[in-house]
């Protein structure tokens, strides 16, 4: 007997008879004699749908009522799989936020869960009654619901095996697991069987959108192991439990990783832009000059380059931003171009990063070498370069995006398994 | 100043305009220095789709999980309706039955209201906050969602008022008040500045459905004046306070009606059905032996009426119900005739029931004999007639039903006002 918490996203709750095929999901690991509890998020659409009326009513808005409005998506989810759990004879109740608590701090619309008192759910384990939680809400100190923000529902799902002690967290999406890099771009591409927390902190928050940011980042602290799944799979064709190995990627810690891949896969993120200041000043606080004003604006600056200065007194100052922030950017460092102190701004726009990722780099030199070489030959021009200890990104422009992800792909003997 | 409940329901809060005119109401309200509480239903269509998302799920399903998807409803429209009156620069905030709260029996689907601790509104209403509370809901014993069953906004809304000593319950609707009769039937039907509880009840459990019969009993109980106005009037033309003269109908107590109308209006409703059984023995229990089996069967029997045998042995029982129960009704009967020991039973379907409603039958006799002169005089047969303390009523062919309905508008004088 294990203790599961399983998953599932909007689109795996579509419609009334996608609910009763996650209620099949369900049934199929209460029958193998877990304990489960079960975090819904809204029916695909309706998240937008209710986020649109908020926006409708006033631009800016009360975040505390967006809360109210927005976390209803949950709530019908939640009440919708309980009656079809009962239908198939499981013992099933709907959980709002506020009910259990799930306690969150009092930023609405982003809240942060602080603590959930999860003896309720662990009593009616006892009795046999499966929990099916409402994703993406709890309750604030004032007493109101709060969101977690979009995709806040895995966060729920995380934070919840962790109050319970799960031995695992199933998230049942639209894929069958996290691969190599993008099937579309490079069909060769092959799910992993596992991937540590910190390979996919880097492959969630560059573009491989399987899972968010924040619930990996949960899960790593906890050390919940999470298992990526498809919803789509016949629910009664599955091995059940915690030692069965279904089709799927299982993010863990490192230590659970026996065979360590020195790369483990290749993601990329579209639309960057890039800014060049040219001889610009070479003295301390002038990165400063140049990044606070950008923080203020809520740009978020990722890749910086300052080249060497060959005489000690100028540099060039290069770095990258989201291509729907660059007329933004530009606008608050020309304001600020006396200030900085550079003789020239440049541009360019739809560029694309491409990223390694893997563990095995810690105790590997050389890996960022053979890129650069792959690329090389195939005409690539890198724009810049940054590194991690577990992975590192270069810019090109977007027309080598698949050639260089494929080549890469390539290079690491991704290919074959 | 006065302090005011303001009711609206599905179509006053259809879509977000809709929603927006609500504010321009409840802010004419707040200008005017008033104490505000306003208790909105769902979106119009809203309840429906989701209750048809319940019964999708299970054709029998637990209450509880129905009240968690159906009370979502009203959740959106509190905080959409915040989010507008916020935008209008009014301090408000929307309040969900568990928050005040607002707490119930364990009926689920069908709960009634035990008590409300509305002390945290009237301390709001004390710093100038409207309060938006989403009607229809509150929160059972068991801490879950409890819906109050349908139309139980106006419910809500009534038994707010009466927590919070509220001057009066503004219930804004389709339509601009109650009327003598259908206007759609008679054009010359007038609306009616004030009517009695009583009538009103008489009036709404009888087909005139601008209030839920809940509500009215609620507001008799606890005295609170009820006021049906439209909510399709420009907000800012009309006159705002307890003692100011808007269009629409006020419900109050019959010590506040200071011309009482022997007859304040016709009611009617369609669909009604007649089961004659013929020579039933006349001796006691026979009315049990036929009556017992439909209400087992929760077959709502109406007028009963029964003729006086001619040799003290034999009668005709006659009764009423809906045309939609009438098939069952048949069967049950036919299962229990040897029981019952009638020699025949007839049926027919489709009939009318038309009634005369008006505290001033109390102190005037013939009122109804009128009637039958009226309808005589137009040719029309009364197949069977019940009557009350302050009203009556004749069971029609339903191809007279608008003839009969306008030929008691005229005799009771109620088309000159």
């Amino acid at each position: 007997m294990a203790r599961l918490v399983l998953k599932f996203g909007g689109t795996s709750v579509a419609d009334i008879d996608r609910i009763r095929n996650v209620a099949r999901h369900v049934k199929r690991e209460v029958d193998a004699g877990h304990e489960v509890a079960v975090v819904v998020s809204a029916m695909s659409g309706k998240t937008n749908e209710l986020v649109a009326w908020t926006r409708a009513a006033a631009a800016m808005h009360d975040a505390r009522e967006y809360d109210t409005v927005v976390a209803s998506g949950e709530q019908v989810t939640s009440g919708l799989l309980a009656i079809c759990l009962q239908e198939m004879g499981i013992d099933a109740r709907s959980w709002q936020g506020w009910q259990i608590p799930i306690r969150t701090d009092n930023a609405h619309g982003a809240a942060r869960i602080e603590s959930i008192e999860a003896n309720v759910l662990i009593e009616r384990f006892g009795i046999g009654q499966v929990a099916v939680v409402a994703g993406f809400q709890g309750i604030g100190p004032d007493n109101r619901i709060a969101t977690l923000g979009r995709g806040g529902s895995d966060t729920s799902a995380v934070a919840i095996a962790a109050a319970i002690g799960a031995d695992r967290c199933d998230i049942y999406t639209d894929v069958d697991g996290v691969y190599t890099t993008d099937p579309r771009i490079e069909p060769k591409a092959r799910r992993l069987d596992r991937v540590s927390f910190e390979e996919m902190l880097e492959m969630a928050s560059l573009g491989a959108k399987v899972l968010q940011v924040r619930s990996v980042e949960m899960a790593m602290v906890h050390n919940v192991k999470v298992f990526v799944r498809s919803s789509f799979d016949a629910p009664e064709s599955i091995p059940s439990g915690p030692n069965a190995v279904p089709p799927g990627t299982l993010i863990c810690d490192e230590e659970d990783i026996v065979e360590k891949q020195v790369v483990t896969g290749i993601a990329y993120t579209r639309d960057e832009a890039q800014i060049s200041l040219r001889r610009v000043p070479d003295k301390p606080g002038v990165s400063a000059a140049i990044f606070g004003p950008l923080a203020a604006e809520h740009i978020n600056v990722d890749m910086i380059v300052q080249s060497v200065s060959e005489d000690g007194s100028r540099t060039d100052m290069t770095f990258t931003l989201p291509d729907g922030d660059i007329d933004k950017a530009l606008k608050v460092l020309a304001a600020n171009r006396e200030r900085i102190g550079y003789e020239a701004m440049q541009s360019d726009k739809g560029m694309v990063k491409v990223s390694v990722i893997g563990i095995g780099m810690r105790s590997h030199a050389g890996v960022a070498a053979t890129a650069f070489a792959a690329l090389a030959a195939k005409g690539i021009n890198i724009r810049a370069i940054t590194t991690s200890e577990i992975k590192f990104s270069v810019l090109i422009d977007s027309e080598y995006a698949e050639l260089a992800v494929r080549t890469l792909h390539g290079v690491y003997g991704l290919d074959k398994g």
